[in-house]
């Protein structure tokens, strides 16, 4: 099985090329995207979609990333291997994350050319390199024939949340589809203030929130602050977009404590 | 084989773990996507987009709807097994459409926690609830196996066609990516008007308008009305917008009568 | 296996309807998607996208592509027959570039009512017509088996290069989603400008760029000329887009000489 993450979009025929050459390779190869609308060149944001997705597959997933600003520089191409998974994609920490959660084991620099297409583009490495690696990988090629290990993979830096005199100053990791405002802020970092009114400061106003369980646990178009599906705080609307009602975007301040 | 419609959208993992888990659980299933660009919340929307795809899939079919405003909430999920295949979703009238088409056998209150996951998120039953069903459905354990039955599922009302002296009185059931305004009026209704020029009544004028059988029987962007691919009366342009030029949404009126 | 090049977006249910049409008739097809974002009745975009990835699919690959503003007309449906795959739709150019590429053998007017749905409809082909052909050529039965032979396609008229007292004058063919600015300008052609500052004319302006290897051959947001992954020159910019700086569209003028 084989998983997908880019900023590739869906109008271009650049991700079917990615799977015809993994079919042409492996033509069992069972193919999940994970989404392709990565805003472009955004490793930090497909980093976090990858993270997200990846532990819900089953053991073994093959999974393919690729935001690759520095396609056909130097940026080394890498397999990591951990305790469920392996990841294939550039070295520029688009994997680092998702692998670190499931123990990486090893990291190798792919420069076996037997694992990758006879003619590289200097413009998709997604097709000429990452797409056969990723079907030799799910075919049982073992990571360590895509060539030599290395320890120094580029790691990106998430923002740690802080703790200043009772409030909690985290950022915003995601805003989803839906306009929910995602945080670093985690389920156990606001353990004890469960059920409470919280204040959340904004650069306008400091609101008084709840901290629900749900969407619906308030009124429709009223915001809350909840424990999204991935265990971080998210600040939403029930049934609209506080994307759009609070303006906040990725790595945007975010300030809480019991109001 | 599983199908998916959702108001998920693209942009997000969310899709995508919903397939890690039913893959985790059955390897061997087909997934296959229906939309997961539902208006976000419009459970009406998603009703008529599953109701119009699940005929052509094969006997057997598992269908995951998960368009749930009320996620959290103590509104039912639910299983309805019908004499073709079988539908998982949130008991808000999402799957009763396309249930009814098919003849609705039992329908069942979706409680054994040995098919629901571990822990339940209280923002994605589409990931912790839904999936695993849809899995084990799929994988063989019989739709009675999920819950006890019940027999007051959550219906949507869709408006009837009425007929005014000659006129024929539909609403706007969907506008497609062409923008083809699809109504309720149905392929029977118009029977004994095909061929004819009709009359077309909107806010601002009254346009005559042919009743063609393809787009193409008009010149390019120009106005007719035709018979769609699932039997009911559009109002469309050749080559262009109709939703466009005509600016009606979903819910709108429309009145017909021949000229 | 079957590909899906179409306009039809995701928002619909219809690419899910041929492909539950496919799933009825040969349950084991493995569908992919090359795109369904074409823009609409676009059937030389949709002739582009589909030669791209067409190369790199498995040999037997068979093609599926509906841009097809005709439908219901008496333009034909037909089946071309390569030296490694087959093509399916709509006898309107959008499956010739493809075929071409890889060497016609014979192309077939899809008329045997055997292998097309029972009830066709004026509006969807695709569903009607082209998905079942479809399924049935991945089953196995033959291209010679859906009708008569034909030898007179339509085709698409694709501008040739110009060269003129030493400029090279092409035009756009493709705009991608990142912005890069794809012209029917050849690697071939512009083979001893490697390296080479290049002059290149705009409505407004000559500006002189680098022909460089890949977009990061350039600082951030400044534009260059180089190779794309299919063998034509682009105007790109690193990391942002061409498009929106240059503004230039599919079938514009482009005009390169060495500086």
């Amino acid at each position: 099985m084989i998983t997908f993450t880019s900023d590739f979009g869906l109008k271009d025929p650049y991700v079917a090329e990615m799977k015809g050459v993994i079919l042409t390779i492996n033509s069992k190869a069972a193919l999940i995207d994970i989404t392709h609308q990565i805003e472009k060149f955004n490793v930090r944001a497909a980093a976090f979609a990858l993270a997200s997705a990846a532990p819900y597959f089953p053991e073994g997933t093959v999974h393919l990333a690729v935001v690759d600003p520095g396609v056909g520089t130097d940026r080394r191409a890498i397999v990591i291997q951990t305790k469920k998974d392996c990841f294939v994609g550039p070295d520029n920490g688009v994997l680092v994350l998702a692998g670190r959660n499931q123990s990486i084991q090893h990291i190798y620099h792919l420069t076996n050319p037997k694992f990758i297409l006879p003619k590289v583009s200097g413009t998709f490495h997604g097709r000429d390199i990452f797409a056969p690696a990723a079907a030799y990988l799910d075919r049982g090629v073992m990571p360590a024939d895509f060539g030599p290990e290395i320890d120094d993979p580029v790691t990106l830096k998430f923002a740690k949340v802080k703790i200043s005199s009772g409030s909690l100053i985290g950022e915003v990791l995601d805003v989803d589809g839906f306009g929910n405002i995602i945080t670093n802020i985690t389920e156990r970092d606001v353990a004890d203030m469960e059920g409470k009114t919280l204040s959340l400061e904004l650069a306008s106003a400091t609101l008084e929130i709840p901290l629900g369980k749900t969407y619906a646990s308030t009124k429709p178009k009223e915001p809350l602050l909840l424990i999204g599906s991935h265990g971080f705080l998210e600040l939403a609307l029930n049934q609209a977009s506080a994307a759009e009602k609070f303006r906040k975007k990725i790595g945007d301040k975010i300030k809480v404590s019991v109001a």
